[in-house]
């Protein structure tokens, strides 16, 4: 960052950004939302710890994920994304409760198929070559 | 919490465990690392302004969603809980494809049949019957 523009950790800290700044490459000045959500969730020294425990190439990911759960967190103070996992998670087993159902359906079709049309169909004609 | 013996969260923070502590209901002196975890990744004043702000029958809930999500991100300091939401998002993606294909297998075999025992079995008997 810049200290003519400081990014929008340091606005909001009311700090000077340095060139060193950890936050300003993750939130820029224009988007001062992002960083005041993972503030109030994280708090700005813990966000910047995590920060510097990671490789650079590895910060963009995590700032993302931060700022997912504490959105999350914002929306649902109870539950935060341990809500969603939590929705995730039935949601999987109901699938695969209906996966399972159908598997079983189409093993039941291919070793007890239902009476064929072709059968009902050949009966028809047994029936009406008969006639002739 | 009893100032005899302070919880978890006062013993961590080397402070007087009070009758109105906000941490004692929930985070024992038996269990010290939980709350070491929550602390760490959300920061004591986060989590006692997070739980002051809930209504004390909610409260038992939202320390242990902080607790799953401090310990995710401690397990996977990158995405943490932002990462089981991804997997089980592209695990729900699956199980939704594979339902559908079972499920058209499944019209496919009520609408088109294949060639079922039976008509086999009445070919069978009809050559018999011919022979006879």
């Amino acid at each position: 960052g810049s200290s003519a523009t400081p990014c929008a950790s340091c606005k909001l800290l009311r700090r000077r950004c340095t060139r060193d700044c950890v936050f300003a490459p993750y939130f820029p000045p224009e988007d001062p939302h992002r960083f005041a959500t993972v503030h109030r969730v994280f708090g700005a020294s813990n966000v910047s710890k995590m920060l510097q425990e990671l490789p650079a190439a590895q910060r963009a990911d995590a700032v993302s994920s931060l700022v997912y759960e504490a959105t999350a967190r914002m929306r649902d103070p109870v539950y935060g994304c341990a809500g969603a996992i939590s929705y995730l998670q039935q949601q999987v087993s109901q699938l695969q409760v209906q996966l399972a159902v159908a598997q079983a359906e189409i093993l039941q079709r291919i070793n007890h198929p239902s009476p064929c049309l072709c059968f009902c169909n050949f009966l028809k004609i047994g029936k009406l070559r008969r006639k002739l």
